[in-house]
């Protein structure tokens, strides 16, 4: 592919409109990366943009509006980015639906399911075809302490994250296997006030004191997934135990 | 609904055309249960109609063909059923997918995530909508060893069957929360003797002697189906040890 050879280089975001994305955006931005943020919403793409180029004025921010739950669009956005070296790509769009499944709307679940599983797993496979034999670019998909612990009342969605969690460990344990040199990564956050509760919920306003006796911000959120950047482990996740974020080798059994 | 009332009942089994679900309605019809088969292939489902016949003249047998990687016949053919009283349903259709992420066909892995994630959930969730109040009515999800265990070079598929493992054990947990009648139940098949390997590696044979060291036959998985079917336990699992059916309650941890 030549992409060794590029010398400017970017960390790409999905769902950087809001919540662990848009801040995930401002600490790569603190450590210098140039930008791409994914989202559906152009407005807070560009309200993001101002916000990294006060961090510094010298970084190149591209914007690319997609909604990631029509695999077209989803197609197209990944061959806009062809002409970009991305040494780091984020999964991080991904959407909850609350309730029980016999209440739950099932083209909401259905929409879920094309954002948090089958537009992860095509970007990430378009991504792991193009980059695994590219020194330092490592793909970080962002899971949930819910990948590992079925949640009651939203259980859908906490299957999308298990597949999410096995899809990446298993991806990480081939690519070493295979010695590439791209690394895959999870990222397990549990509750952080991010817009999730309300638009898992479908309502305007959610009040995490309310429905959680502990949960990290975002911005804290963004500091861990910086941690798990900067780490050669595979995992990072929030031990539900004293909410501390640990940095742990693939959680789920694997049979090579 | 109503639904109590009607005389008339069925076991509705998807990827009835061949393998595990196949003989699952071969060992239904054993014990006398009207069956309604679904699949592609109209010839199969055909020839096993006769075959069920032979069993015993007297039963019902619909046969329904649809391809369950297109969401429309999905949401068609659960309309389709609206008329008749299903006690039984099985989501047993699904497909693999051979192969490292970076070699795979996407295209390929957007089907399987269809049939055996989307299709499953879609299914699964209007079954439940209307018959979680029906005594005796079950909801039956065909997973996999290797949706406990990653497995290697063909992790896309292990993690679908993660999903389905953690959806069905969830939506099991709160069926019973709500004390509800329908019980949801989840088969972890270990390797079994299908037209499966020769699909997921695209070829015409696959020698299941040569792949494996130990498997089931499909009519020893359609047995075991037929245990999980009898027992009040949620998972029924090829334990790989030492290659015995346990019946045992959800294995994922959970938090309601």
């Amino acid at each position: 592919m030549g992409k060794e050879e590029t010398k400017v280089s970017y960390v790409a975001i999905t769902g950087a409109s809001s919540g662990i994305g848009y801040d995930a955006a401002k600490v790569f931005a603190k450590r210098g990366k140039n930008l791409i943020l994914i989202a559906r919403r152009k407005e807070h793409l560009e309200k993001l943009r101002e916000e990294i180029l006060q961090i510094s004025g010298s970084l190149e921010v591209i914007i690319k509006v997609a909604d990631l739950s029509v695999m077209e669009n989803v197609y197209a956005l990944y061959e806009s980015l062809k002409s970009y070296h991305i040494d780091t790509f984020i999964n991080n769009a991904g959407l909850g639906n609350y309730g029980t499944v016999a209440e739950q709307s099932i083209e909401m679940t259905s929409t879920m399911l094309r954002v948090n599983i089958e537009a992860l797993t095509i970007l990430s496979s378009l991504y792991v075809k193009d980059y695994k034999d590219v020194a330092g670019a490592q793909l970080i998909n962002v899971s949930s302490g819910a990948g590992y612990i079925v949640v009651g009342n939203v259980v859908a969605y906490s299957a999308t994250k298990f597949y999410v969690s096995a899809f990446t460990e298993g991806l990480a344990r081939e690519l070493q296997a295979d010695r590439s040199k791209l690394q895959a990564k999870v990222l397990a956050p549990a509750a952080t006030q991010t817009e999730f509760g309300s638009v898992a919920t479908n309502t305007d306003t959610y009040d995490y004191d309310k429905h959680f006796s502990r949960y990290h911000t975002s911005e804290q959120m963004a500091g861990f997934l910086l941690d798990l950047y900067d780490s050669s482990e595979t995992v990072g996740i929030v031990d539900l135990a004293d909410f501390t974020f640990k940095l742990i080798s693939p959680k789920f059994p694997y049979e090579g």
